[in-house]
């Protein structure tokens, strides 16, 4: 790898939505170049951003060997391209892949991803790997009803998960996630919690940097505000980034990575979901914290020093700016947004809205939480996009 | 125009070096796309940074055709197109281009902005026409040796410039910088200063925004540092930025404007130089500011409301990072600077080094103004470039 803080320096990014294009702003920072591949031809938010755009299958090695080639260390904004692929893409191209292949294969499969981490000792949501009718009923007298039903690889957002509240559900979800085609299905059960909260860490060669312990406030599954710092005691907060600590060394992992938690009613952490990329919960950082997330995911799979995590203010609020209409996007009634002092619009340069695509987001700083949490909503309430 | 918070909004750059690649990293955050054109073929900074790359001359409207007519706005990075150009440019185009040719021709020429900003009531550092050899003597008579001859056009980090330390010094600096070839040139005195002040100022249909006073560190007329706020009373702070927004005035300036001044050894202010674009000495706002002066650029000339001003610590230095070497460009020594919490390390992404060449800047976030300022120093003294 030539040197990382050179301007023919050229990081990948496989996917070339809003997540590669937060860290391709950071990338840029350090006078770096970037490549995108993606499995859309056109008009992607990244694909606008430079001369060196790539595209073709996720699932095709070769498709992607030009891309590979052309840069001189590749990363990911999603965690649906199969470790296996990775691995040869890596091996083809002799172009390092951070995260690993080695760490996609451990979190890639939800099942494997559940065992890895309580493997070392962290808690997780009650879980269990169902096959069978007997499976998919005795795990509902167990824990009862309603649970979750998750496809075991390719879920987000909401995407991929059905929420069963009796056995004819459960039945019928199962063959929709795909268990009568041999997909690996599992079950999970309904935490009572009081909080979402979610970390951020950056791991690489030089070390180790942990964010603040956040809340997301989540709606139909979809992360729609997130409050930082979380507003539960500092204990817990700390508990949090230590137990996402342990996670990102428990998969060895090389990049940034977030971790969900679920706090529940008595107090206890259980991990919930992990993602080996930038992650919605983290976005507060780039006006909030003194290093993004972005410029540290750059900063680690490059194999710089990573900066530092704290806030740049006491408190930081985030309002995913979710589609409103079918059209072309644009921003339309952001003036308040974008006029108030310590607020800041961003806008992913998606060609295309539709209703609750992720658009962008609205950041506001502060030193109330619950006070420019109002103002936040409020501002960005009439935002049609 | 179509809606500047759309993902199908360009917004050009005329000129594709760091000050045009600061700004498009904002555009981006708005969703935007940006264009380049430049007077060289590659490998200029923004040109990594868009598939909407042309090249041309900037002395040639047809050539820059074909790029203003894919953007929706157009902006610079320098002032060295000459104003009539731009003016048919825009005209052929149908392209706004702000800071528009009007305020580029009061300010293109020395002699004119002088007189402009003269005629606003700012005071200006003393200054004459010279033409003949007893325009040279008389001034050095009146204001002292040595003083300034100056290009009336095109100068800028010193070139162009020419300190004259007698009539025979005088006579050749006048014959060097084109006095013999009909350029016009300007004699201006040697101001006795006490610090070198700078102002930025954004300004559009929507408002202005002042940014803060900061304080330039020159060394052979090339900017090498500059510290915000200026370590100078709140009274001459107060005032430069009052006579920075009655100068952005006179010139009905659209766009981010910066605007140098002498402080002078009996507390006088003087304008010194202005510039139509963003400047050297705003580059802290990157994480200094609320928003950036390329924020507010971007804003600026998209007829967006201007964002805050204010400084996100109580102190910010930034200390330019000049190269060492006739290289391929990469940073080494850097990874102190690059640890240093709230320190931010960038590289402008130039693919050749050479000594003296503007490769990138280093901002410090503090509370102590020389603490901070003596720490930077250190962190980025042994950066070989």
């Amino acid at each position: 790898m030539c040197n990382p803080v050179s301007s023919s320096f050229v990081i990948g990014f496989l996917g070339a939505g809003q997540l590669a294009r937060m860290s391709a702003l950071q990338a840029f920072r350090f006078g770096q170049q970037i490549a995108v591949f993606s499995d859309r031809p056109e008009n992607e938010p990244v694909q606008f951003m430079t001369p060196h755009s790539y595209s073709g299958s996720f699932n095709d090695v070769d498709s992607m060997l030009p891309f590979a080639k052309k840069c001189d260390v590749i990363t990911l904004e999603n965690e649906f391209i199969d470790s296996d692929i990775l691995a040869k893409l890596q091996e083809k191209s002799g172009t390092p892949i951070y995260p690993s292949p080695k760490s996609f294969a451990l979190i890639e499969n939800k099942l494997i991803e559940k065992q890895t981490f309580e493997n070392a000792g962290i808690p997780v949501t009650p879980y269990k790997s169902v096959k069978t009718k007997d499976d998919l009923i005795l795990f509902g007298e167990k824990y009862g009803w309603p649970y979750l039903l998750k496809s075991s690889k390719g879920g987000y957002d909401g995407y991929g998960n059905k929420t069963v509240k009796n056995f004819k559900d459960a039945q019928q979800g199962f063959e929709n996630l795909g268990g009568n085609k041999g997909h690996d299905i599992i079950a999970e059960a309904f935490v009572d919690f009081t909080h979402e909260l979610a970390v951020q860490v950056a791991r690489n060669e030089t070390g180790i940097a942990v964010f603040p312990c956040v809340e997301t406030v989540q709606e139909n599954h979809i992360c729609v505000a997130v409050k930082a710092p979380a507003p539960v005691s500092e204990d817990i907060q700390r508990k949090a980034q230590e137990l996402a600590q342990k996670a990102t060394e428990a998969i060895d992992g090389k990049g940034i990575f977030a971790f969900e938690f679920f706090l529940t009613k008595n107090g206890k952490l259980l991990l919930n979901e992990s993602a080996p990329r930038p992650h919605n919960s983290g976005h507060y950082t780039i006006e909030g914290g003194v290093t993004s997330q972005f410029e540290n995911h750059v900063r680690a799979v490059c194999g710089m020093p990573l900066g530092d995590t704290s806030l740049t203010n006491p408190a930081a609020v985030m309002i995913n700016l979710l589609g409103t209409h079918n059209r072309e996007c644009r921003f339309e009634f952001s003036e308040k947004a974008v006029n108030q002092p310590n607020g800041h619009l961003h806008n992913y340069g998606k060609l295309q809205s539709k209703p609750g695509r992720k658009m962008g987001h609205y950041t506001l700083l502060g030193n109330d939480l619950n006070k420019i949490y109002k103002t936040a909503l409020k501002l960005t309430e009439s935002i049609k996009i």
